[in-house]
C-alpha cells in the first residue's frame, strides 16, 4: 500500500514558494465561502512519527485564517476526559458548521499505538474501526466534510529524522527517544497502519496518503488536497471528472510507482532456457500440491498494450494441467453482465477449491479503462477501490492465494513494438486504433495505475510490476513469484 | 426491541380480502413499472422458526408476476458453493436489474444459527456482521433496492406452531423437531436476533420488522413495506414525507405498544407513602454506591404533555444528593446548539463517572416531536434510531446505566389534566397552545412512540413504559425501576 509514497516525489524550493503563494490565496478564498456554508470540515491529520505532522498542521495554520480554523493535539486523556466515554473528548471539540476543525492525533492515534504496541485480537481491533467508521458516517451524514491525510516516510527517512530531531524532540516524551527502537518496530507498524486504512477507508471519509520524503512536496500536496476537496464540496454534492482530475494534473510531472520499475533488466537467452525451465516444473509440482490441499491460485493479469502480457500467461497455464485452472478473457461485459454490479462477471468466474482462475484482464479494469475513459462515474470508479479490497480479502481469507501483475514498459519500448505489430503480416490483428488512442492517454492511465496500485496493494493481495521491457525477463519474474507465493503459502499452513 | 411485535395486530378476513385484492393489483403494476428500470429488488425474509417465513413467500409469489421473481431458499451449501467463499452462493442468484430476488434463508441464516447454538467471540460475530453491512452497501451503492423483513412471533407462538405443525414439519430436517427445545432457547434466540438486527441495521438497508401472531396481518403488512419501498424508489430518490406515512395512514388502527400498558394501576395513598419511603431511601443508598465506585445512571425521561413527568423526576432527584446529579431540560435547541450535530448538545451535558445525568426531554425528540412536526427530514430522523443506539451502547460500555421512561397517560386523561390546568389559577401556565396542538397529533405520536420503543429498546438500554394515569403508582414504577436497575448493575459487577 506504501509502495507508491517512497518514489522521490519533490518541489523544488522555487515552484514550492510560487505554488504556494497562489495556494494561499485560495485557501482564504475557500475558508470565506465556507463561513457562510452549513457544514464544518474536519481534517485529521495522521501517520508516522517523524514524518512532520507537526509542521504541517503549522504550515496550515499559517496559510489560513486562524478566526475559522481550531487545531486539536491530544496527548493523554485529562481526567475529565477519561472519566466520560472515549468519543466525548472529540464531540467536545468538533468544529461548529462553516468552522475548520483539524485534529492532530485523534479518535485514530490510541488505536495505532495500542495495536502497535500489543496485537489485541482481531475482533477487537475491526471492532474499534468499525466505532471510528460510525462516528465518521455520523458526522457526514449531518453534512460535514471530512479529510482524513496520512504522512508516510521510508524506514531510513524515519530513523534519520528521528536521530536528527533528537536534542529537539528529547523535551517530547511521547516521541519515542529511541530511534532505534522505531527502526526495528517500522515493518510491525507499516502492517498495522495498512489495516487501519483498509478498515477505515470509505467514500464519505477516505484516506488520503501522502509521501512526505520532501517537506515542499508534503505541504503543498497537503493544501492541495484539503482546498481541493473543500471546493468540490461548495462547487456541487459530489466532485466530478473535471474537478477530479485537476489535482491529477498538478501532479502529472511527479514520478509514480511506474517509475521505480527498473526497466533495464534483461535475461539471456541461455539463462532464460534454463530458468524457465527450472520455474515452470516447480510451478507443476507446486500445481498439484494446491489441488491436493484444495487449495486455489487467483491471478490477475493487467499491463500496457503489448506489454507481453499474453505470452507471460502462456508460459504460466504450460506449467499447469488443464483441468487445473481456468483462463478468463475479458472485453466489453455482455448485455446479462451489464445488468449486475460490476464485481457479478467475475464472481462467475471463480473456480472451485483445488482448482484454479486466471484474468486476463479483471476488476482492475473499473478503475484503469473505466476511469480513463470515464465509462464509470468518479463515484463508481472511487468506491472501487475498497469494493476491490473487500472482495480480494474474502478469496484471501477462504484460502486463496491472490496473485495481481502489472507488466510494465516504457512508452518507448511501446511505440516499437507497435511499429513492429504493424510491419509484420501475422501480427497486424493485434494493432488496432483503439491502442493508439490508449497510447494517447499514457499519463492519465500512469496516474490511474499510480492509485491503483497505492490503494490495492494489500498483504494479503500485493500487487508485483513487472519489468517487461525484456520479455523473457518478464516472463521469468511472474513464473518466480507464483512459484515464491505459492511455496509461502504452503509453508504457513 | 420486539416488545411492540407482541400487542396483537391483527386484519380480519374481510378486511384483508379486499386489501389484498387492492395490494396485487398496486404490487403488479410497480412489478411492470421496475422491469424497465434499471435496478433489482432483493428482498430478504427472516426471522423466528414459526413465524410463516415459508407462507409469506408463498403468498409473495402468489401475488405478483412469477416472470419478474425468482425465490432462493438455502439449505445446507452444496459442495459446489462450499468450496468457493461464503458469498459466491448469493452472487450467483443476485437478481438482474428489473428484476425482484426474494431471499429465504440468506446471508444472515448461517450467522444466526450458528450464534445461537455457540455464541462465537463478541469481535468474530461483530466482524460477520461488518461483512454483511459492507455487502449490503455494495449492492445498494450500484442501486440495488433492500428490503429486509423480520418475522417475530411471541414465545408461546412458537411453541404452539412448532407442535401443531409437527406432523407436516418432520420430513423436513431443518426444522427443531422438538419443540420444546425452541421453547428453551426462545430468550437466547431474540437476544442474537436483536444483535444481528441492532448491527446490521442501516439506512440503506434497513430491517423492517413484523408482528407474525396473524397470518393477514403478517402478510398484508410484507406486501404493503415491499410496495411501498418499491413506490418510494420508483417516484423519487428518497422516500419524501408524504410516502412515508402513507404506510402508517393504514396501520393507524392497530393496537400500539402504548395499548399493551394497563392505565388502571393505581395506588392508594397509604401505600404510596410506604413505598415512597422504602424506594427513596434505598435509591439514597444505591446512589452513593454508585458513587463510590465510579459509576453512573444516564436516565431520560419522555412522555405525553401532562403525563407527570416533572413531578416523577423530582421524587427521583429528592433521593440523591445535589452534588451527585444534574437535571438538564431540553427545549428548541441555541444557535450554537444549531450549528452541530444534534447529539451534541446531549453529549455536552455528561456528566464524569460517578455523577448521574437526568436529561427532562433527551435526543429522542429526534424522533418524537421533529418527526410528527416535520423539524427533521425523514432521512434525518431515519438515520437517528440506529445513531442513538450506537450513541447509548457507548454510554453502557462505558459502564454507565441507562434508564429510558416513557411516562404515558389516556387521550381522555389528558384531557381532564388540561382542563383542570386551565381552571387553576396556579396551573394556568402550565397550559399552553402547543399543548392543544400537540394533542391533535395523538395518533402521529402514537406510532412515532411505537417505532421508536421498537427500534431502540435494547438490552443494554431498554425503554419502560409507565402507567400514568395515576400518578402515585407512576412515581413508584419509576423509583422501584431506578433501584432494580442500580441494584442490578451493582451485583454484575
Amino acid at each position: 500500500m506504501f509502495e507508491s509514497l517512497e518514489v522521490g516525489k519533490q518541489i523544488k524550493n522555487k515552484v514550492f514558494n510560487e505554488q504556494s503563494l497562489v495556494l494561499r490565496q485560495q485557501l482564504l478564498a475557500a475558508q470565506i465561502e465556507l463561513q457562510a456554508l452549513d457544514f464544518p470540515v474536519i481534517i485529521v491529520v495522521a501517520g508516522l512519527d517523524g514524518a512532520g505532522k507537526g509542521s504541517v498542521v503549522h504550515r496550515l495554520n499559517e496559510w489560513m485564517d486562524p478566526r475559522g480554523i481550531e487545531s486539536h493535539a491530544f496527548w493523554e486523556p485529562s481526567d475529565e476526559e477519561e472519566s466520560r466515554p472515549f468519543y466525548w473528548r472529540f464531540w467536545r471539540r468538533l468544529p461548529d458548521k462553516g468552522k475548520i476543525g483539524i485534529f492532530f492525533g485523534s479518535w485514530y492515534s490510541s488505536l495505532l499505538k495500542t495495536e502497535c504496541s500489543e496485537n489485541m485480537p482481531a475482533g477487537e481491533f475491526s471492532r474499534h474501526c468499525r466505532n471510528i467508521q460510525d462516528f465518521e458516517k455520523m458526522l457526514s451524514d449531518d453534512g460535514a466534510l471530512i479529510i482524513k491525510l496520512w504522512f508516510h516516510i521510508s524506514r531510513e527517512t524515519q530513523y534519520m529524522q528521528l536521530s536528527q530531531d533528537a536534542p529537539r524532540k528529547k523535551q517530547n516524551l511521547r516521541v519515542p527517544a529511541d530511534a532505534q527502537q522505531a527502526r526495528k518496530q517500522y515493518k510491525n507498524t507499516i502492517k498495522v497502519a495498512e489495516n487501519l486504512i483498509l478498515e477505515t477507508d470509505s467514500q464519505h471519509s477516505p484516506w488520503r496518503l501522502i509521501e512526505a520524503e520532501n517537506n515542499n512536496y508534503r505541504d503543498l500536496t497537503a493544501g492541495q488536497l484539503i482546498l481541493q476537496a473543500v471546493q468540490d464540496r461548495i462547487g456541487n454534492g459530489t466532485p466530478d471528472a473535471g474537478d477530479s482530475q485537476k489535482h491529477e494534473r498538478k501532479t502529472a510531472n511527479q514520478p509514480t510507482i511506474l517509475d521505480t520499475v527498473d526497466l533495464s533488466q534483461t535475461l539471456h537467452s541461455e539463462d532464460y532456457k534454463r530458468q524457465l525451465h527450472k520455474y515452470q516444473t516447480q510451478l507443476q509440482d507446486l500445481a498439484w500440491q494446491f489441488h491436493a490441499q484444495g487449495r486455489s491460485v487467483i491471478a490477475v493479469f493487467e499491463g500496457w498494450d503489448a506489454a507481453g502480457k499474453g505470452s507471460a500467461i502462456r508460459r504460466v497455464t504450460n506449467a499447469f494441467d488443464p483441468r487445473l485452472y481456468k483462463l478468463v478473457q475479458f472485453a466489453a461485459p455482455t448485455d446479462e453482465e451489464r445488468r449486475h454490479h460490476y464485481l457479478w462477471r467475475f464472481w462467475r468466474h471463480l473456480q472451485r477449491d483445488g482448482h484454479n482462475t486466471f484474468f486476463d484482464r479483471s476488476w482492475y479494469g473499473r478503475v484503469l479503462v473505466e476511469r480513463v475513459e470515464h465509462f464509470a462515474r468518479p463515484d463508481e470508479w472511487g468506491r472501487a477501490y475498497s469494493e476491490i479490497n473487500r472482495f480480494e480479502q474474502q478469496l484471501s481469507d477462504h484460502g486463496a492465494v491472490v496473485l495481481k501483475f502489472w507488466v510494465h514498459i516504457g512508452y518507448e519500448e511501446q511505440l516499437r513494438r507497435f511499429k513492429e505489430r504493424e510491419l509484420e503480416p501475422h501480427k497486424q490483428h493485434k494493432i488496432t486504433a483503439e491502442d493508439w488512442r490508449n497510447r494517447e492517454r499514457w499519463p492519465d492511465y500512469e496516474l490511474a495505475i499510480e492509485e491503483m496500485v497505492s490503494r490495492t496493494s494489500t498483504h494479503y493481495a500485493p500487487w508485483t510490476l513487472i519489468a517487461g521491457n525484456n520479455k523473457r525477463f518478464a516472463r521469468i519474474q511472474v513464473l518466480k513469484t507464483f512459484c515464491q507465493r505459492m511455496q509461502d503459502a504452503l509453508e504457513k499452513c
